[in-house]
């Protein structure tokens, strides 16, 4: 297993790997002799460097890019804290599996290499409001399976999920990592109307309350209010950051899952884009405590990675423009005064 | 011409064409079964339904999508209102033709065919501080260069432009047609200083005055104040909406070529989506006037329709899900409580 133990995860955390400068630099000088006035381009500038940082190559590349689908159960779902049954999870891995879901038109059309990871759909995690989700183990292999999905080499990464109940759980975290009121962290999912709402806050109320006395550390607050997907997401990003690979997040799940991380060490972000900022009214605050801006706002709330991957286009568009381009000289342009 | 007269393109702006709703209840009704949350896919969604309906489609497509860039020349550039001499103008053309400029690698990403169109370069407007741009024929000339350039069948366009000068015409166009000070409309555009930005605003006022007290109407403000390029895009967009081609409309000059007519119709942006929201600092004031929610804001500046062909991005991403996702029962899922 890539975190066979607490402290090999907590060892990956504590030694997070740097963006290369000097492709980093190589890049800059590039996007300044390109024909457009200086900075023209805007964020398509800043994401080329981001890139050509983390993949130490003046002109970076999206040759390998993946998406990977993590699916998971929730003991939590048996309170009713979503519009779907839980019997949905599975029945939308397989719907994954034969290419009819949002995430496999978007994968296709950002040209990404997608992954769907059920997580022991048979076997839920614990109810939180009666103990923690996951036992060590469970965690620990979870952690696991994320990060064995992220190989070396690979240009870009996209973590997604499945799981009824998994906003339920994200909001607990993000609670319980960042402080604040649930109401500041909790909203509708998948369509809750307001009394479903009301209701999912107290059930995470009861959680948080269940669990004021735990270790608050980034492991124990992911085994405790997590879930399989989530666990994956957070071992499959900090894996990435091993091997340098850039990440592109997705919506408030999947910001949620690096949570407990990032509010232990915040620089465990910095190897990570915003894809967008979700519907899910808790995104925005969540975005703003990770330190990142998203690349898109249009009003997504899917997850599976689909904002994540639309925004892949955006680092497509802003790789084409920093490989592809003619500079002043090659195109004999006049420079700006 | 497609405009041949004044009169021609009057009654064009007076006669605008509607989306099909039959078209876009059979979209909304497609959206309502695909295997997602309803409304979960955010603007994606509307995205989709705004193109059902003006290309008349259950399930709309992009296999005919096209940008041209106009160019022209401008009698302003004579006062040193831009970073760039003059003729930087005829020099992007030419990286136009050979590949090298950002709209070649942007269209390329995003499937958009390329046209680039010259608008007698060697004879620039006149200095509209001093006179109107262009004689009438110049601006029907110009008008219809740009119409010519959309086809029937077309399934989406993208104006674009280069021209230097042209965000001094773009804002006076904007200050003649919905008012406010000159202030809320100029700019730096390619990267003027505080004091370069102080000097345009002094040269777009004197313009306005000269041209007080001329009449109010679409076409006289397009003439007076615009410049061919502008026209163009004007010409184009008019054209489109006769066809029933969706547009997606790029950043402050793009937008500031249809202010005179929205001004005067304000239905004339039904068919454009905004592709995005430049750092020009009017853009933001103008999108709001012209009742568009950009798709985009990255910090984009450059023109040449670049932020709108990476919004295209966003419209393809929109098609692939509309037309790619498996409905609830094709694929098995229980839907929604």
């Amino acid at each position: 297993m890539s975190f066979a133990t607490i402290a090999d995860f907590d060892a990956a955390l504590a030694d997070l790997s740097r963006p290369d400068e000097a492709a980093t630099a190589a890049a800059r000088a590039r996007q300044a002799v390109l024909t457009k006035p200086a900075g023209s381009l805007g964020r398509l500038e800043d994401i080329a460097l981001f890139l050509a940082g983390w993949q130490r190559r003046k002109r970076p590349v999206l040759d390998r890019a993946r998406a990977v689908v993590f699916a998971g159960n929730h003991g939590i779902a048996t309170r009713g804290v979503s519009a779907f049954p839980a019997d949905v999870t599975a029945q939308m891995v397989a719907n994954f599996a034969n290419g009819g879901a949002a995430i496999n038109a978007l994968a296709d059309a950002a040209g990404l290499d997608l992954h769907v990871v059920p997580l022991d759909l048979d076997r839920p995690t614990q109810d939180f409001t009666q103990g923690p989700a996951m036992s060590e183990a469970d965690c620990l292999a979870a952690l696991s399976a994320g990060a064995e999905t992220v190989e070396p080499g690979l240009d870009l990464f996209v973590p997604g999920e499945m799981g009824i109940g998994n906003s339920t759980a994200a909001a607990a975290l993000c609670a319980r990592s960042f402080g604040g009121t649930v109401a500041d962290w909790v909203g509708p999912g998948t369509g809750l109307d307001a009394a479903g709402v009301r209701h999912k806050l107290a059930v995470i109320e009861t959680a948080l309350a269940f669990h004021a006395d735990a270790p608050l550390t980034p492991f124990e607050t992911l085994r405790r209010l997590g879930g399989r997907e989530i666990a994956a997401m957070a071992g499959a990003i900090l894996r990435a950051r091993q091997l340098r690979v850039p990440v592109v997040l997705d919506g408030f799940i999947c910001c949620a899952a690096i949570a407990p991380l990032a509010a232990a060490i915040p620089a465990i972000t910095d190897h990570c884009l915003a894809g967008h900022c979700s519907a899910e009214p808790g995104h925005v605050r969540l975005l703003e405590r990770l330190g990142l801006d998203p690349l898109l706002r249009l009003g997504m709330r899917l997850g599976e990675g689909s904002g994540a991957t639309v925004a892949v286009q955006i680092v497509r568009a802003a790789l084409a423009t920093h490989n592809g381009m003619a500079t002043f000289a090659e195109a004999g342009v006049s420079g700006g005064a």
